[in-house]
């Protein structure tokens, strides 16, 4: 009898398919570090059929798999579980074309995000997603979690830029649909399936994806607060001020700002005070002469009115790379946040500092200190928080409270980090049973045997 | 044995399911005007729940639903067809909340989309979907159908302005997801089954929409072009120079603008010289007099490239209002183009040429001539087409030509208008079995009874 890796070698040949040590050791866990775990196999398609020739053999051995991009996720759902095959869509990668006409990329979903983006940089276009792990996220992967950044309240989140799509089916079915146009209402929109569902409807191989004008002129300004309020009013006055042109605004609480100037030696704040929080704000347009005036009139009639204590406009590149170093030092303090709770949770704005006053509340009540380092994009109501205690035992409570509260404020348990394995289980904070009961629905449909990504994304 | 009337009659009570003449004339067909027919009854629920207990009895008694809104669709969606119960949700209105600090409001689908527009902009903001219809078309309907209109270039379909959405499924079940926040990735994003989807998986009964800031200052132009090739180089001209402030972009063909002109006493052209094409270009922003200097310098040096023969900048609201006076002239003229085929199409802009040249040469053929409008969105990819003949025989005919075209050039049957009853026989030339098929798999999924819209949009 044939098992499931002779199948798989004579689709796809005997190197394409590995055991043992020849899987590489990266692939036994995503960038949230946790569970690691050899799969069974790793499998490494190079086309879409490929792919499809992979499910029709995992459909008819019931066998599971794990979709792997650039393994960058922080949620658990790229990391293999016992007896899974890896598809790991590495070789599946190359931007097949950019049209000019419609202002569009076609990309194949291992082409890691950075190479997208230069590809169309290169030519002409601006492609308005951007995260930290840009080297390594691959955009299927961006497409599977439904990826966010700096710049969702301009441009949206990925769902946004994809117009087109092409997603293999848990039986192998091909399902392209890689449309090019703005509007498109013949029938169901069925890529909407395979955005945001981490893996678990379908496999994405290919996207079409929408481009954008680059836009030459950047300003960039930070600004000290002395609260939140003051945060929500100055986002909604340059809002106002600027129509649209505005693509972040971040906001540092003085927890997080400060923490991070305590642990940098290269870092500082360019204001003499403490703040209570800080914004940084950029907008983006075509006449740098213009949009800076702009930008600095806002902010003069923003120091006018009390709504910003100091702002400190940059004055090169090099100013405003150092007020986005703040902004991402994240990734670098986190060795001394041991052990880490890396939370991504969403609030309505109106619930944000009701929410943050009942954590600060709850974690006064335990007996080790709790550290809370709060920042995030909360013109896209995005909060993270970076939590460390040094009771390894209170972890699991924090959490608790953490998504609890999440929840009693009508929040999200995952903004952009997606559900994964890691908070399945908290997934009832943010989803009501009839929600989760739907999506169970829509999983049997689409995967009716469970072999893709399963014991992801869905409750237990 | 009580039947499904007596059951609605007790649950919803008596005067709110009506039978016989009762039933307004209007009920019995959508905008098309295409095969009206009497529903076996009309109930009008007035809250969630009243829809949840109508569908509760109806898929107790395995009966089928139709579901309406304004009824000023065009595909047929909502005219009954022999034996269905319509469900009105012309109660189910009003404007729930505006919240200042998310930005968004909270609305009841049957709310006519003029009303949602007005409460946005008395709180300040722009609710960014605009329409012909919109004094009678509804919110719920919008969703249902995806709707599109003259600012998709800028803020995109309806699909992008739900934030969040409540709907209720084929058993009844109420599924509320009303999210205010731009990211939120806790799992399947819900809302996306019922946007589009034409009430086929669901009744949307509520929606959250995102407002946008109001933009002060709108700055029109009308432009005279000598080609399609100088059309597309003018709007990636102005995407490029104005960064994201073009708000519309409207072409007109000369057989369209002219044929316009020729049958209305009102209106005139702005220029002495006739054009192959006409582009209706606007653009909106936070400066009036930045914005129409802007404007007017990309329209001297379009002059200057040779990419527009002329230009007229609109001087006062009047002729802002002449000009698209002229671009919505259409449902004026249609008494005279009997028997008109009515046509919503997307193409790549790639393919929009050789896609008009190809229906030029086929009609062309025709022994009695073929009159042929063509308008539309065309930085949307979107076409309108008003075809006529004297030839009542050729408009089958005519109806193959223009979808198989479409389908040749890869492009979509329905832009914006949704596929209805009219439209579903032609789905095959903008979709694959294999797309088509998944569509028949979701349908079964949520809707097993196959009482909710039947008949529509999914191909016989």
């Amino acid at each position: 009898m044939t098992d499931i890796l002779e199948a798989l070698r004579r689709r796809l040949g005997a190197d394409q398919v590995l055991v043992g040590p020849a899987i590489g050791e990266r692939h036994r866990v995503d960038f949230s570090h946790e569970n690691p775990c050899m799969p069974l196999a790793l499998v490494r398609p190079a086309t879409t059929r490929d792919v499809a020739a992979i499910l029709e053999e995992c459909t008819r051995f019931r066998q599971r798999v794990v979709v792997q991009g650039g393994l960058t996720g922080l949620a658990g759902g790229a990391t293999p579980q016992a007896g899974e095959i890896a598809i790991s869509l590495e070789r599946l990668t190359g931007v097949e074309e950019v049209d000019d006409a419609a202002q569009t990329m076609t990309v194949r979903a291992g082409t890691p995000l950075a190479v997208a983006q230069q590809a169309a940089a290169d030519a002409g276009y601006l492609l308005p997603l951007d995260l930290g792990a840009r080297g390594s996220c691959t955009i299927g992967g961006n497409i599977a979690t439904n990826a966010g950044g700096n710049q969702v309240i301009r441009f949206g989140m990925m769902r946004n830029l994809v117009l087109g799509l092409e997603a293999v089916l848990a039986d192998g079915t091909v399902v392209s649909s890689l449309n090019k146009m703005l509007k498109n209402n013949a029938g169901y929109d069925l890529k909407q399936l395979f955005i945001g569902t981490e893996g678990t409807l379908g496999i994405v191989t290919r996207a079409v994806l929408r481009l954008w004008p680059k836009l030459p002129s950047k300003v960039t300004a930070l600004c000290g607060l002395r609260g939140f309020d003051e945060a929500v009013t100055l986002l909604h006055d340059l809002q106002h001020r600027l129509g649209g042109r505005l693509s972040a605004f971040e906001a540092m609480w003085s927890s997080y700002f400060h923490y991070v100037l305590d642990h940098s030696s290269s870092l500082e704040s360019p204001f003499d005070e403490r703040f209570a929080l800080y914004a940084l704000v950029e907008i983006e347009g075509t006449s740098h002469d213009g949009d800076r005036a702009e930008l600095e009139a806002a902010l003069v009639a923003a120091l006018g009115a009390g709504t910003i204590a100091d702002a400190a406009l940059a004055q090169s590149e090099r100013e405003t790379k150092t007020f986005w170093a703040i902004r991402d030092a994240i990734g670098d303090i986190t060795p001394t946040l041991q052990p880490l709770l890396a939370f991504d949770v969403s609030l309505e704005l109106g619930s944000m500092k009701a929410f943050l006053a009942t954590l600060d509340a709850e974690f006064s009540r335990f007996p080790d200190p709790v550290t809370n380092l709060v920042f995030g994009h909360i013109g896209d109501s995005n909060l993270h928080l970076a939590v460390t205690t040094h009771s390894a035992r209170d972890l699991e409570r924090l959490c608790e409270i953490v998504y609890g509260t999440v929840g009693a404020h009508g929040g999200s348990i995952s903004a952009e980090h997606g559900v994964g394995t890691l908070r399945r289980d908290y997934l009832r904070h943010s989803r009501t049973a009839a929600e989760i009961e739907l999506m169970r629905r829509l999983k049997r449909a689409l995967d009716p045997n469970g072999i893709l990504n399963a014991d992801r994304v869905l409750p237990a």
